[in-house]
């Protein structure tokens, strides 16, 4: 085992202030409403329209590259998570829901095992459908076999997903919503793609306050195995973020991250080019619900004092704030 | 067994072609992406762009009520659904998350089990968390042991529910946005508010061109021991529905539906009046996703031919159809 020095020590018990701190005031200003379990948080009124405004600003800023904007719900058919392999990569992470689909017998147990306090999970089953693991999964079965226009297919998504990762940082929540780009074509369509996206997003950033940074990163890959697959992520770069501080000034988080996926989806789908190559794909994730919290903690919990230009942009100046309207509306 | 009689199969067959046309209108339009398991649809920007239309229209309709505006996750405790007794009554229902805690040489197990085509549900362990099964259900924790103000409280929630219902019929789906207003205090202040909704449901369907009725109903309680239950339920009229016919001209679908829980929410979580009495509940389900499928069965499937008033309640009129964009924004 690794010996923990003291510094990592005191390393450790920061950010663990830090993210207290920062959840203190997400629930003192009714942004987040906490449950029983931590990473799931109820969303108040001002989070949510500092959450539609972002997603405004990124569809006026994007408007020009004329992506398909789907919506997905939360849950996906489990076949797609164990065709592309989340399943070997992030067992630890994926949420399979199950069901009870006894008779009345097969009741009074549950409910005798529930009355005891044991456990009842023998009581139901596994079902065809898990919660979503990432936003763009839902896409590809429903391009299966199909071939791409010229230039590729752009496409604009949002979902909630799912990790299972328990924590009390509030920018780790087990359910929350992500957008993605996803870019499907040649590799030279998505190199063009990618290219245009290292430009801009540093500027969108910049015209909502925050400074971020470009890493080199990797997935959390399970186990022994996936320490390698890490490695190899980073060394062939396919993954970087956007990070900036926000539960902790020592250690940035991503808001961001640009995924280059080769044919690890297209594949198993059988999605073509034009010409009948095997497409590649890449997905830009947007972490909507972490840039939300980081324009909190750069800007201040209250909107109403934020800079102007930061208002503007986000659509929250000129309208005074509807009492009694949920800030996305359609949620 | 109960015969069945040729026009009760009748009824059925023509149903269920019914139910195929709506599909298939609503995935020809883009409004809905099919995905392989029945009942779980990616949603097109038009379909979006009415969801939020018809929220909107509600949020202007009710401003005045002051509701507590709050978004929840599609997830919530186990221990929610467990105290509120969901589990006795609707177990067929729910929807369990099960997720890998196992080392390297369970993982191996499991992925030779995925291999083999064999189960690997013992792989998986029961976590503390479910998927919501109503929208009103992660409120009442957030309310444990609080007294209310004079006059009571009400509430504007949205969030994902799932039901485990796999069917065809678009409008029974396993996962969809549910809004709620709910009304806690004295039962006075219940059926006041219970009262006033009466008078402008009927009112505010009007206004967009759905001509609704009004029934009394029962929840699809579980078993031999649910059929007492609906009876009761029935008798007592704790729950009516408002009701038109969507994909099928024989069978209404319920809209929106009024539910008083007395204190059957209220008691587990000890909330109680201004005056120290046990509070009562009641919530109004507003179903947002069968709102919009109405709004396209009732006058078809492309929002640029409605009425012009219809277009008008929803913010539709006026500005042309915004190309990339997701129509709610924040989804």
């Amino acid at each position: 085992m690794t010996k923990v020095t003291s510094e990592q020590e005191t390393t450790t018990r920061d950010r663990t202030r830090a993210e207290q701190a920062l959840l203190a005031g997400l629930v003192e200003y009714g942004l987040f409403v906490p449950s029983e379990v931590p990473g799931i948080y109820g969303r108040g009124v001002v989070y949510e329209a500092v959450l539609a405004g972002f997603n405004h600003f990124l569809s006026q800023q994007t408007r020009e590259d004329g992506a398909c904007c789907l919506h997905f719900p939360p849950i996906m058919p489990r076949a797609n998570l164990e065709r592309i392999g989340y399943l070997e990569s992030f067992p630890h992470l994926a949420g399979l829901v199950f069901s009870f689909e006894g008779g009345d017998v097969d009741h009074l147990e549950l409910l005798s095992q529930l009355q005891n306090g044991e456990s009842y999970a023998g009581a139901v089953k596994m079902t065809d459908v898990v919660l979503n693991s990432a936003t763009c999964q839902p896409l590809y079965p429903t391009l299966r076999g199909k071939r791409l226009p010229d230039g590729g297919s752009l496409f604009d998504l949002v979902a909630y997903c799912f990790r299972r990762e328990p924590s009390h940082d509030p920018i780790r929540m087990q359910s929350f919503r992500m957008r993605e780009h996803v870019c499907l074509g040649h590799p030279a369509d998505v190199r063009r793609w990618r290219e245009r996206w290292l430009v801009r997003a540093r500027e969108m950033f910049q015209r909502i306050g925050l400074k971020v940074d470009e890493v080199v990163a990797n997935d959390p890959f399970f186990g022994r195995g996936g320490r390698m697959l890490a490695t190899e992520q980073r060394a062939s770069e396919a993954k970087f973020e956007f990070v900036l501080p926000i539960s902790s000034t020592e250690a940035p988080t991503a808001i961001m991250s640009f995924n280059y996926h080769e044919d690890h989806f297209t594949g198993p789908y059988d999605i073509r080019t034009s010409d009948g190559a095997r497409a590649h794909s890449a997905c830009l994730g947007i972490g909507i619900e972490r840039i939300a919290i980081a324009l909190f903690k750069t800007h201040g919990f209250d909107p109403e004092t934020w800079p102007a230009s930061v208002r503007a942009h986000l659509g929250l100046s000129g309208k005074p704030r509807p009492e009694g309207t949920p800030g996305g509306d359609a949620a």
